[in-house]
């Protein structure tokens, strides 16, 4: 196998042959079943790392009775070795600041520190080695080939380089692909209008972003009297959010660009977070399992669910050194399968990426819904102008789901009917998805707020309860 | 002399001894003399390089008759070779987009694209090819090893990556000095927040970014009850404005955070911009001539102005073989001297760094006037808000001065005693500087608009008094 060895040891001058699909022919296309007992030699290694390095892991792993020397199969791993979350890490940087307990390299191999945006709580900081860094570039790079990118190809990063550590893996892949890095970010105020008059001058093959990133440049650059189409874009390639594994949203970049999207990434933790990515040839994801071992597994149980099945993605790195994560649980949510992919990689699939998180999913009369699944349909509804809120109250006994879906300028011109005529179907592609009646809310293109990272559609109903409540109590007042 | 080859072949594994004041001794004490003669021959090299490889400075050359192998001096070299302005480079990238016909290697030696930020015109793109880059970072890594950085500080830098090409090239030298690098950027809303808060979980030795920007986030952190002195900073550098050789804004910065400040910087063309940069034994900056060659220069002849005087740089790549830039002027104004250095550097010197544009003087009642210099008696004066406007208007004859500074809250506290001393000290010590009365309007502190970036205080008088007139207008309408 091509530069398997732990730790890594890649040779960066290393490239295939320009003209070959795989960057590692023998690691993407042997035979499951060879790789998987690869896979368990590893994670002997890997596990026998961390527990003479970590605390963290000695400690967990001493309680429950594991030990990685007696490591017989992936069962016994499913089995035996606890998952670990992403509050454990925080707690253990809390109690051993900065890096934790699980920071299995000395602090002076130390290239590289990022860290969660920790919108709420303690952040939580990453620290990575100069030989984990080169591996991180060597699997992007890798995964990047396999997505048709080629040394020479400009390949424009136009997400925040800050803790989003999304842009700074693109970038790392980029380079070690021999390509022209224009790092652009994106956040700053007065960003995008500059970013799509760039992409315009200087005309980059490829595009790394968020997708809601990608559908706000396309409108700020059609505002502009700009093209998206005549950036001349060939890849685009998104993470951070669902959207570039639905086809509604996926299928509607493409033909605002004109180039071909592909969805990648699990978690910032995993980095190399393309462990998970799509293939020239191949929608969805595939699970790169020799560079993070990806189990996706019951959220209750933590053991692998069936192929065809649904379930929460547990990563185990098999090609860190400094923090490696052995079993973190995603809390996303997924579906896997196996057998033949139209690009000839061995790996499972996830045909339809990462669609939600547990979190994100609510219920409503007793049906389970994931936001992305409202913004797919929404995206294949002929006049949708973009953007939508989705509003779950509970006003009387039953559960309330409101949407505030935006349509393009057409459908309002016709006195009221072009905008019945959307309700309708709006409602009907709704009802069709959930089994359920909504009640749809027509706004004008640009009603709602755009944002330049993540969306966030869905309001909580108490919210929207307190405004109301502040609302009617203001009125009284003069 | 070490790693002096043209073009650059630095080794990535060359480290000078921890105690060793000097990356490179040779390079950076001998005599200026040998320098020369070595910067001479360098010179050959760089304009042949150019010559062949570039319509621009070839069509340029001929037509002054200039050619590289009959360079026979220095002073033969201001004669004859022609400067190069911006405005140049950017039409050569119009007529031959989007790099320009200045561009000496081939596209696919390309690494990185960057560009100026472009606020006006079309903005101009870097092409920085895998050589240079490598030879930017080796660069920038020694001059901060010269101002005491070693390889496992941790440096953080907190400025935005984008366009700005200052965050890129501190963080190049920082990851070839082998330093653990936090790249927490700037620019986006509510960074600065997050920034202090993460500076003080993390406890990086180093930081870069704007002087502007260190100042607000010095408040920032106040006004979340941290103390930026517990951050545990030992060297901050700078770049992009003016600040750091200031004494009133070096010292306060260094009084805010207690660590020591650097300047640094001269052009983004110029990378590696920190051929003009302090050390820790040196204020002010240091011309590290054999990295890139330094003229500082009479803005009407473009000839070197004698030690001790005031005139624009006019740089000249020596270590660049992508987009190499000859004498080109940066529009800076500096004064210059020789002599010895504490340091023991055998460089000339920029005593008090750059300390304004050109474009940035202004003239009131005949008397040349920097930004720099107001803001520099402010940062002096007791009881300083730390935000200042500076407007000038001429609504009869004369010039007239009008100072907005924000001062202290105790200054306000003795019922207006506080505020008629402030504002006579401001006076007195304006018209120090200056030698003519201003007005001063003492206002509370935040009151002005605070930028984390790059300041802008001088209020263009015409767009004053626009704005009057619409007040007064307005003013008689309901």
């Amino acid at each position: 196998m091509e530069f398997w060895s732990f730790p890594p040891a890649y040779d960066n001058t290393y490239f295939p042959p320009p003209e070959s699909r795989y960057w590692f022919p023998q690691r993407e296309t042997m035979a499951a079943s060879a790789r998987e007992k690869a896979i368990l030699d590893r994670l002997r290694r890997v596990c026998r790392h961390a527990y003479e390095h970590s605390a963290f892991y000695r400690r967990r792993w001493n309680d429950c009775g594991f030990h990685p020397d007696h490591l017989r199969s992936l069962e016994h791993f499913e089995d035996k070795v606890p998952v670990i979350t992403k509050k454990e890490l925080r707690e253990s940087q809390t109690k051993s600041p900065p890096f934790g307990e699980y920071l299995c390299v000395p602090e002076s191999e130390i290239c590289r520190v990022h860290g969660t945006s920790g919108t709420t709580g303690r952040p939580t900081a990453f620290a990575i080695s100069r030989n984990d860094w080169n591996a991180i570039a060597n699997a992007h790079a890798r995964v990047m080939w396999g997505m048709g990118m080629r040394p020479g190809d400009m390949i424009c990063v136009a997400a925040i380089f800050s803790l989003y550590m999304g842009s700074w893996g693109a970038m790392a892949g980029a380079e070690r692909l021999g390509a022209k890095v224009f790092p652009f970010g994106a956040g700053a105020p007065g960003m995008s209008i500059r970013c799509a008059q760039w992409l315009h001058t200087m005309r980059p093959t490829g595009f790394y972003g968020t997708p809601t990133y990608a559908l706000h440049l396309a409108q700020t650059a059609q505002s502009e009297g700009l093209n998206p189409r005549e950036f001349g874009l060939k890849y685009m390639f998104f993470s951070g959010e669902p959207g570039a594994s639905i086809p509604g949203v996926r299928n509607r970049i493409e033909d605002l660009f004109g180039a071909k999207v592909f969805d990648a990434g699990s978690m910032a933790e995993m980095s190399p977070w393309m462990n998970v990515a799509g293939s020239a040839q191949t929608e969805g994801m595939l699970c790169w399992q020799d560079i993070v071992y990806t189990e996706v597994c019951d959220p209750k149980s933590m053991h692998r669910v069936a192929y065809g099945q649904r379930g929460t993605p547990v990563y185990t790195h098999l090609e860190r050194t400094s923090q490696p994560m052995i079993r973190l649980v995603s809390g996303d949510l997924t579906l896997w399968v196996d057998g033949p992919t139209p690009c000839g990689r061995t790996y499972p699939r996830l045909p339809q990426g990462i669609f939600g998180r547990i979190d994100d999913m609510f219920t409503i009369r007793g049906e389970n819904v994931y936001p992305s699944e409202i913004d797919a349909a929404l995206n294949e509804t002929p006049g949708y102008g973009g953007e939508h809120q989705i509003v779950i109250s509970r006003e009387a006994a039953m559960d309330e789901l409101l949407l505030r879906v935006e349509a393009n300028a057409e459908i309002f011109l016709e006195d009221g009917q072009g905008v019945e005529r959307f309700r309708a179907d709006v409602s009907r592609r709704i009802q069709k998805l959930l089994g359920l009646r909504t009640t749809a809310e027509i706004l004008r293109k640009g009603t709602l707020p755009r944002t330049d990272f993540k969306a966030r559609r869905v309001i909580d109903d108490r919210a929207v309860f307190r405004e109301m409540h502040a609302q009617v109590n203001s009125d009284v007042l003069p």
